[in-house]
C-alpha cells in the first residue's frame, strides 16, 4: 500500500524503515522533511495547505501522523478522502490538555487533580481548588517541556499567567509518585490488540532522556486496561501511548500520544516486533506482531548533539539510531538503544553511553 | 558519510534501511534499481559506464556493492577515486570458479576436486581425472544453479557441452555431504573481525529456500578459521560467506561470495546486529557489533511469488522483508524470518510459512 504521513521527522523515518520490508510505499507531507533524506516520496508543503492535502490525498490508501499536532481539520477533510488511522477524534482529545485529562476522567482513569483556567482570576481560583505546588501548562501545543510553568507559591502566579496566557491553560496539581511509566498498545483496524510492557522513564527538563524496559515489578494489567479503555472509547487503530505516574497502588495518567512515541524506541531491537512494524501493520490492516520483549532493553535520547558515532558503536551491544537532522539545543537527533538477557548488563551500558553524551552536550 | 552501492537489488535495499540509522546517506548505480523505489538517491547506468562511475565516484565517500559480478576494471576504476570496499581482488577472485577454487586450495581450504575444461577434449581429460558423478560449471557469471549442468555418465558429456562451452569451464566432482553450512565473517577496516553462528541451509534448483541458524552441532571453529585466512589474505573490508558442505569431520569450501548473503538474512532479528548493519559498520570504519544469535532463527526465501502478507504476519514471530520487485519465476522476491528462543518453535513455524509459500506458488 501507499501510506501517506502527515510530518516529516524521525517518527516517520523511522516508521518508513519499519513499512518498506512489509512492501509498503511512503509518502510524507510535511513544510521541512529534515529527517527524510533520501526516504520515501516527499510533498513540502504545510499541513494545512487544501492543495497539499488533496495531492497527498490522490496519492496514497491511506494515511497515519507522526505527530499529534496536526489540524484536526486537515485530517477531517482528509478522511473524506481516504482512511485515517488513528482517527480524528484521537487526535484532537489529544491537542487539549483539558479535553484529554476529561476524557481520562470520564473514563475512571486517574489523574492529577486539574482544572481550566482561562483567566487571570480563573488562575486564582484553580489555586484555591488544586493548591500549591501545581503547574500551568497551555492547553494545546506543548510539548517537551515547553508551555509550562511550575507554580510552587501563590505570588508564582502572576509570572506564570504572563508566561502562559491569554492562552487557555489547564492547573495540575503536583502528585508525589514513585516513578514515571509509560504503557504502549496497539490496535488492529479489527480491534485486537497487543500491549508491550510497561516502560520506565526518566525526563530531564521536561525531555525523556532514558527508558528502561520492561519496567521491574510494573502494574502492566492495570496499565493496560487503561490503554484498552481508551483505545476502545476511541474506536483507535495504530500505537497509542499513555503516559502514567506511578504513585503507590495507583496509577494517574499524565498525557496520551495518539502515535509511535519516544518512549517505545527501545522495542526496535528489545521486542519481537517493534512498534514502527506494528503501527504499519495495525494500520494497513495485517495482524499485529507479537509485542514480547527480548530480554531487557534501555534507550537513552541523544538531545542537541551526538557523540563520535564510532565511540557509542564500540559500547558492545549498542544500537545507533540518528536522525538525520541538524544539531540544535534541545533538538531530539538520535537516540541508542542497549539490549541484553542480563538487566545489569544493560544498565552498566547504558552508563557508559550516557558518559558519552554527557560529554558530548 | 555517503556511500555508494553497486547494483541496485534486495541487498543494496537492505543495506540502505541497515545504514540510515547510523547517520549515513546511499547513492546507488544500477541499471534498473527494480527493489529500491522510495529509497537512496540512483544513478540509472550501466555498472561499466564511465560517465555514471565518475558521477558515482564524485558524489560519494566510498564504494561497495551488493552483487560480485560487478565488472572488476569498474571497481577498479573507482578505487583509484575513493576507497572501494571489499576491495576489487575478491571482487575478481569470487567471480571466477576456477580461480576462486584454486585460491582455496592455495590457502589450504579443501573443495572438491575440480579441473579447468577449456574445450571438449579438455572436459575428457578432466572426466578421467574427476570421475563420475560430476558437474561442469561455467567459470563466470553463474549464480543461484545457472549455467551448470550435471553429468551422471560419460555420454552426458556432449549435452555438457553443448549447453554450456565455449564458455570456460570447470568441472567438480560430486561429493557425498551431510549437510551444507554457510559462515559469514565481517572485517573491519582495522582487521578486527567476528563471525556469525554458522547456519545450515537447504537449497533446490540452486536456489536456497531455507535457512535455520545457529546449525546445530556445527564445528563453528573450523569454518571461521577458514574464513578468518580467506578474508586475512584478501585484506578484506565488509561481510563475507563461504558457502560450505559438510562431510564427516571434513568441511569442503564451494564458493564464497564478497557481500552480504542470503544465507545470513536471519541475522536481522536474530543476531545483536544484522550483516547489514555490519557490513555498513566495516565499510565506514566503525567499530563491529556483536554476531551473537539470540536464541535460535530460521529464513525461508520467497522465490517468485509470494503468499498474502496477512497470512504470513498472521503466523506468530514472523517477519516480512519483501523486495519490492515485480514476481516473476526464480526469481527472489522478498523473504520471511523466524526468531525464538526454543528451537522447535521456529520449526514449526518456518513449516507453516512454508505451506503458505508452496500455495502462492
Amino acid at each position: 500500500m501507499n501510506i501517506g504521513v502527515l510530518g516529516g521527522g524521525q517518527l516517520g523515518r523511522m516508521l518508513a524503515l519499519a513499512g518498506y520490508p512489509l512492501g509498503h510505499g511512503f509518502v510524507f507531507l510535511d513544510r521541512a522533511p529534515e529527517a527524510l533524506e533520501g526516504l520515501g516520496s516527499r510533498i513540502i508543503g504545510a499541513l494545512d495547505d487544501p492543495g497539499a492535502l488533496e495531492e497527498l490525498a490522490a496519492r496514497v490508501d491511506l494515511v497515519t501522523y507522526e505527530f499529534e499536532n496536526v489540524p484536526v481539520e486537515a485530517a477531517r477533510a482528509l478522511a473524506r478522502r481516504v482512511p485515517v488511522y488513528p482517527g480524528p477524534d484521537a487526535l484532537e482529545v489529544s491537542q487539549d490538555r483539558l479535553r484529554e485529562k476529561t476524557l481520562f476522567r470520564q473514563l475512571g482513569i486517574a489523574t492529577a487533580p486539574f482544572a481550566a483556567v482561562d483567566s487571570r482570576p480563573g488562575l486564582e481560583r484553580a489555586l484555591d481548588e488544586i493548591g500549591l505546588p501545581a503547574v500551568l501548562k497551555i492547553r494545546r501545543l506543548g510539548y517537551d517541556g515547553k508551555g509550562q510553568a511550575v507554580l510552587r507559591e501563590r505570588h508564582d502566579a502572576d509570572a506564570a499567567w504572563t508566561a502562559l496566557g491569554p492562552s487557555p491553560c489547564i492547573l495540575e496539581g503536583f502528585v508525589g509518585f514513585t516513578r514515571e511509566l509509560s504503557c504502549l498498545g496497539v490496535r488492529g483496524r479489527d480491534g485486537a490488540m497487543a500491549f508491550y510492557p510497561l516502560v520506565e522513564n526518566r525526563h530531564e527538563g521536561g525531555i525523556l532522556r532514558r527508558s528502561l524496559a520492561p519496567a521491574s515489578g510494573a502494574p502492566d494489567a492495570d496499565a493496560t486496561a487503561l490503554v484498552r479503555r481508551l483505545a476502545e472509547h476511541l474506536d483507535y487503530v495504530g500505537v497509542l501511548a499513555l503516559e502514567l505516574f506511578e504513585a503507590g497502588a495507583t496509577l494517574l495518567a499524565n498525557e496520551m500520544a495518539p502515535r509511535v512515541h519516544n518512549s517505545g524506541h527501545w522495542t526496535m531491537e528489545g521486542a519481537e516486533t517493534g512498534q514502527f512494524e506494528n503501527h504499519v501493520r495495525a494500520v494497513t490492516g495485517a495482524p499485529l506482531g507479537s509485542t514480547a520483549a527480548i530480554g531487557w532493553s534501555g534507550m537513552l535520547n541523544l538531545i542537541g548533539a551526538w557523540p563520535e558515532p564510532a565511540a557509542i558503536l564500540a559500547v558492545p551491544g549498542a544500537h545507533l539510531h540518528l536522525y538525520g537532522k541538524a544539531p540544535r539545543p534541545g533538538r531530539k537527533v538520535g537516540h541508542v538503544t542497549v539490549r541484553s538477557d542480563d538487566a545489569t548488563v544493560v544498565a552498566d551500558r547504558l552508563d557508559a553511553i550516557e558518559l558519552l553524551i554527557r560529554g558530548a552536550a
